[in-house]
């Protein structure tokens, strides 16, 4: 048997046509999206087509937080895509913050209809006249339930994954007798989507409360998961809102309690989209393209096979399917490259496509009893025994998404600076992007001064620190309440 | 232990009023969708809610057919919900089949639009324009995808599950080098129907092609599943089109054939929606409500504890979650219901909701080592020794499959008349629904004037069997070219 051995990468024999991320990053991303075949533009003004190796990934990412949502006793259902206007308009500030970017249908069966129907942009006001219907009593709570659905903002200004005028998403929606118990609730699926960017995509989220400006329309208070990508900007990815009874009074749902008194229960929802793809790509991604995750990439191991002529082509493609069958045994996501390209060609494009571990085989190989190993994130080339591959892959990429979540929490920090006066928190944004943490006032004005000073420059979250004793404002000098986290977002 | 012993099962003590099947079927499905928690009416029109409960069911029918549609190559994707009225329009056909039920978007983002925008009724002429782009070469086939999603049908009259303005569904789009291939995906994709409905869903389907009169809006010929239902009427459910290159010619879609030479390729679609839901509690249920395949039952065996004061509770209650938790480790899908009911209520709440087997735990058969197993189907009580239980289940619940299949197989067999002349045919309807079977001249005109004269039965499903020679048209004495099967339809 071959000696284990790393030798460095060398050049790419061919070079995809992406764009230098260093130079031009939103066309760097653009690129990734759709030359990795994510997803594309269509006919249809801001609406993405999700194509099968992006949906692949959407559906590991959905069955991993799925599981989540179920350990956690909630249960999926499904709510009507259409929201009647008067349902819509209810709740007034849910209705300011929505109504510029909902898509109206007016017309069906022929007919102009009577009232007009909303395209779900999010479904409390639909989900609240329901649950009106079905709750009755304290037993018929906490109401604990979810969906996976299609909702529509209409986006003059589209991103694929990250701002589309349809996007997919779970919405979670929950009632309960107290307060307190929805604050648990809120908190316990704030800790899912936590654990979710952790432990499946490698991406240690901030977390804590959003400011007043920046909750959801209609919450009490919003918990997020701002991740922190590599161009220094933050995108907030699975965000758990405390309703509180602003949504039970205004649909007028009640329960008996306890007590035999009619009460207002208390609400949450919660949710995460399609934009954790945008998430991804923008987090891990390299010159070369996508780096996915082992626990979410839809191919963790791809087998190349080389050969020239035809009796090579036989041995080398039977050793590669028998090689994918066993990782396959092993419960590694593995697949066979048999297209009639040439290797160079597929390295790269199985590199555009983030594909963790890419193993070579060829003749050599075979006669030398080992499979070349290529790490995609360091890029380094190992001799592995071929009897071994089955039984090392497993433990080779857990080490790789265990590096992956490293390497993002390194980048993470890179960016991040503490500031404690205002020169220190606009030097910080005058030539770069950067995660500024320092004691803030808590006032709307000092935020809102903030965002016109430093260009775009938002609170991202509110950290649980408490400041130091007498600490002043980063931003205006005034005395401090919250410590926070600045950054410019998507 | 105890012996093991059937006992007829006592007339329930309270009854769930859910109306009579045998006076008023309508009645009594809407009353069990509803009462069983299946799904229910919402303030949106036409647009129904889909619960915990019956959402679940979709999950296990839905995995199932996943698995069934992966298995055989195809992957899937997302296509927009919306599509421009301008793609709709294109094929002639298709338009005129669908644009009557058709709801339109015409205001996004506080303007209205320039073209109006469909919400897709099905999706293929949005993916037609989308695959123009992908589609270059023959190595580019067979193109074969599928997506998940909600679509919308503007009706008139709704009924749960089986005419919703918006339904859930899968379709599946593939592209080929030949009308063979073509013909080949259909078939495959047809027997998949043909499985699911069989081996999950314990109904026994009559398949075959549909006329002319009654094939896809488009398509150059249609296969279909037809489940009879208790009331002898049929239920189209799962169809699979060969759509020729209409499509593709319309959509332009060429590609470099292996002679260099450009073609167009030739299509497929197939699908199958929550309607299969509506069929399952009509081909099974009873006048106690539903009664559920265990290969799709959300629960397959609840766990009724029975017992007096808190001693008992106590002692009962834990026997109940260890034998859940030892059914689970079997792999059964166990339920303990602790709610504050009486047993009787719950006996009958769980028969409504169609859980195959219902375990009853009291103090006497913990004492007697043993637990009653009740089965839905046969209403039988049999006392099985608890240590037993996990082992025998699964086997029981097999068993419950197969007898549930070849009840609706021995229904739909009893609706079955041979008809060989006008007579028969119609006398066949004249009181009742029956399903005839017998020759037919394959002319439209026939096909109508069998539709008025037998009030709405229309031809089901042409038969592969070929008809003998020389045989004559059962409804209008010309020569024969087909067998099929006429009945009333939902």
């Amino acid at each position: 048997m071959a000696e284990e051995q790393d030798v460095a990468l060398a050049e790419p024999e061919y070079v995809e046509h992406i764009r230098r991320k260093a130079d031009d990053f939103a066309g760097w991303y653009n690129d990734v999206v759709r030359k990795a075949e994510l997803a594309d533009y269509t006919p249809v003004r801001g609406c993405m087509v999700i194509r099968p190796y992006g949906y692949a990934l959407w559906e590991n990412i959905r069955d991993a937080l799925d599981g989540m949502i179920k350990a956690t006793g909630h249960q999926n259902m499904y709510f009507p895509l259409l929201i009647p206007e008067s349902y819509l308009a209810r709740e007034a500030e849910h209705i300011e913050g929505f109504a510029p970017e909902v898509a109206w249908v007016t017309e069906g069966g022929g007919e102009k209809l009577s009232e007009r129907l909303a395209i779900r942009p999010t479904s409390e006001t639909i989900i609240g006249p329901l649950y009106k219907r079905w709750i009755r009593s304290y037993r018929d709570l906490p109401v604990l339930v979810n969906q996976w659905v299609n909702v529509m903002r209409w986006e003059m200004r589209t991103r694929l994954f990250l701002r589309t005028a349809e996007f997919l998403w779970q919405e979670g929606h929950t009632f309960h007798e107290t307060t307190e118990e929805a604050g648990e609730e809120a908190q316990k699926m704030h800790e899912c989507y936590v654990r979710l960017a952790e432990d499946w995509l490698a991406i240690p989220p901030l977390t804590g409360r959003k400011t007043e400006t920046e909750k959801f329309a209609g919450a009490d208070y919003t918990l997020t998961c701002e991740w922190i990508m590599s161009d220094g900007r933050a995108l907030q990815t699975g965000t758990s809102h405390h309703l509180g009874q602003n949504f039970t009074r205004v649909y007028d749902i009640t329960f008996a309690g306890r007590d035999n008194t009619r009460q207002f229960p208390f609400g949450t929802s919660w949710g995460l989209s399609t934009r954790a793809i945008g998430g991804l790509i923008m987090a891990h991604g390299d010159e070369a393209g996508l780096v996915l995750p082992p626990r979410v990439a839809p191919i963790q191991a791809v087998i190349v096979p080389i050969f020239r002529g035809e009796e090579e082509a036989a041995r080398v493609l039977d050793a590669a399917r028998a090689l994918r069958d066993e990782l396959t045994a092993a419960g590694v996501r593995a697949h066979v490259d048999d297209r009639e390209e040439k290797p160079g060609f597929k390295f790269n494009d199985w590199e555009l496509r983030g594909v963790p571990l890419r193993l070579e085989l060829g003749p050599r190989d075979l006669d030398a009893g080992q499979v070349t190993v290529v790490d995609r994130l360091e890029r380094v080339k190992t001799q592995v025994p071929a009897a071994d591959v089955p039984g090392r892959l497993p433990g080779l990429l857990d080490d790789f998404q265990a590096r992956l979540l490293e390497r993002a929490r390194a980048m993470r920090d890179g960016f991040t600076v503490e500031v404690g006066d205002r020169e220190a928190l606009l030097s910080a944004f005058a030539d770069r992007n950067s995660v500024a943490h320092g004691p803030w006032c808590a006032t709307d004005e000092c935020e809102g001064e903030v965002k016109d000073a430093a260009r775009g420059v938002t609170i991202r979250v509110i950290d649980d620190a408490e400041p130091p004793a007498g600490a002043t404002c980063a931003a205006c000098g005034k005395a401090a309440r919250h410590t926070v986290y600045w950054a410019r977002a998507y």
